[in-house]
């Protein structure tokens, strides 16, 4: 796998997600704003997590199972413009799985056009207290019943 | 009908839509905070105007037909807390179409359970320009053709 | 006192902020978006409890105090659009305190021109739990003491 | 210059700027909310172009000047939790300036603790548009001037 995208095998795994763009969305140049762009990913994390968990969202994570999982690194690549009239769709897949981080790798197209990719690493933490600690075991459990022992984890 | 919410006619004829709610919706109370209801609010009014005018959101209007629609009144009545882990379903109607305004009435709820009601007041504009205009025949037509024409219209 | 507006007296107390508006701020008609000003209004809102209560802003009373404050009510009256260039300066006093509740209006300006005003009503209430209680002798104080004893507390 | 940070002279000479950090801005861990962070920190780039460019900030290069500087990247690394209470203070400097991109870095810190470091690189383009240009003659000579000839530019 390259850094710079999802390997072929990888694009027909990744969870699915896609979402309208509106109004609201976009900016004075008319394109969704980079701001907003970057919140509609977060948001497609936290569907992906919701999905892979089985419910358990970061929401429930941090208010039910005493874990939390705060972002280290985030990177955008903006390809072309996001515009409202065709959802985005949004594809999200682990890259990599370390004793206490994950880092996903997401793209997003509209109309079959690449808009954007992206990547995250995040950190497992206890809430309260923000400890670091080892990558939940039903986390690194759901990860390899959904994407295959072979995908990075 | 009453100032204070939809009639029982209205509320089977309204325009619906839902939206999950996640981790970014919410603050440190845990709820979804009070300014993301009313941009999820204004979403859903955006949606209502885009299945309306098949198509004609806020953004083609705007940009393509040389209208847009500000707003010049919102209001909303929160009843119940907005929680992650079930979808928020909005319901969406006309009160009132005037000469050059129109008032929305909405609704939201979670689980069976109202948590909010809002009501939305727009006047319509030229863009550029922002010169007040009648209610754009394509709107009346659009608005009498979806909800009849008894429906305060 | 009327119910569309503050005093003359008010105006002079009233607790005064102002934030700069930005691109990120407007969406495609260029003006700041209708959900971006009732983000700035509660921002504002914010800072008036962060300043009457010595810092005890909404932040601290839910993590340290024990005490939120959840709207139930919020209105928002437009003028005249809210463009970038120019600071928009909320002004925010209160206008009723119940047994539970507190009334808060405010104003914005820009350049001296109104744009919007607005007023927001919300319940006190233990956290967690969310039962309601009186509005905490700490707050009744600290608002006479900022307002004087007239000013509808 | 490294990749990695500013150099010691970079340092003195960033453009500073300083933000709230309020309850809206927090999310149900308590600490705020990794979407908003990317947000405010666009912020401080669109207060950055204003100061550089004596005003000209994104929203009058793009309604005004016809051209706007839409990002290809952008990337983030979190090294604190940021927290309300005291503001966030933001540095801002080019790193490089190619023939139609600028790099920006930028660091945050609160009570003297680095928060977050980033760094965003914008192509400049027409609008409306987007045909890509060179770095237009004042951004380059604005940057110059506030920076010196070796910043580089």
């Amino acid at each position: 796998m390259t850094d710079s995208g999802f390997q072929e095998a990888d694009m027909t795994e990744a969870f699915q997600w896609q979402r309208r763009v509106g109004f609201g969305d976009c900016d004075p140049a008319g394109i969704a704003y980079t701001g907003t762009l970057s919140n509609l990913a977060l948001e497609a994390l936290d569907v992906f997590w919701e999905e892979v968990l089985d419910g358990k969202g970061w929401y429930r994570m941090n208010t039910e199972y005493g874990f939390g999982m705060p972002f280290v690194h985030m990177e955008m690549d903006f390809k072309a413009p996001v515009i409202p009239g065709t959802p985005l769709v949004f594809s999200v897949a682990p890259e990599a799985v370390g004793r206490s981080s994950v880092r996903l790798r997401l793209s997003a197209e509209q109309g079959g056009v690449l808009r954007f990719t992206a990547s995250f690493v995040s950190v497992f933490v206890t809430t309260p207290g923000m400890e670091k600690i080892p990558v939940p075991e039903i986390v690194r459990a759901a990860l390899a019943r959904r994407f295959g022992p072979d995908a990075g984890i």
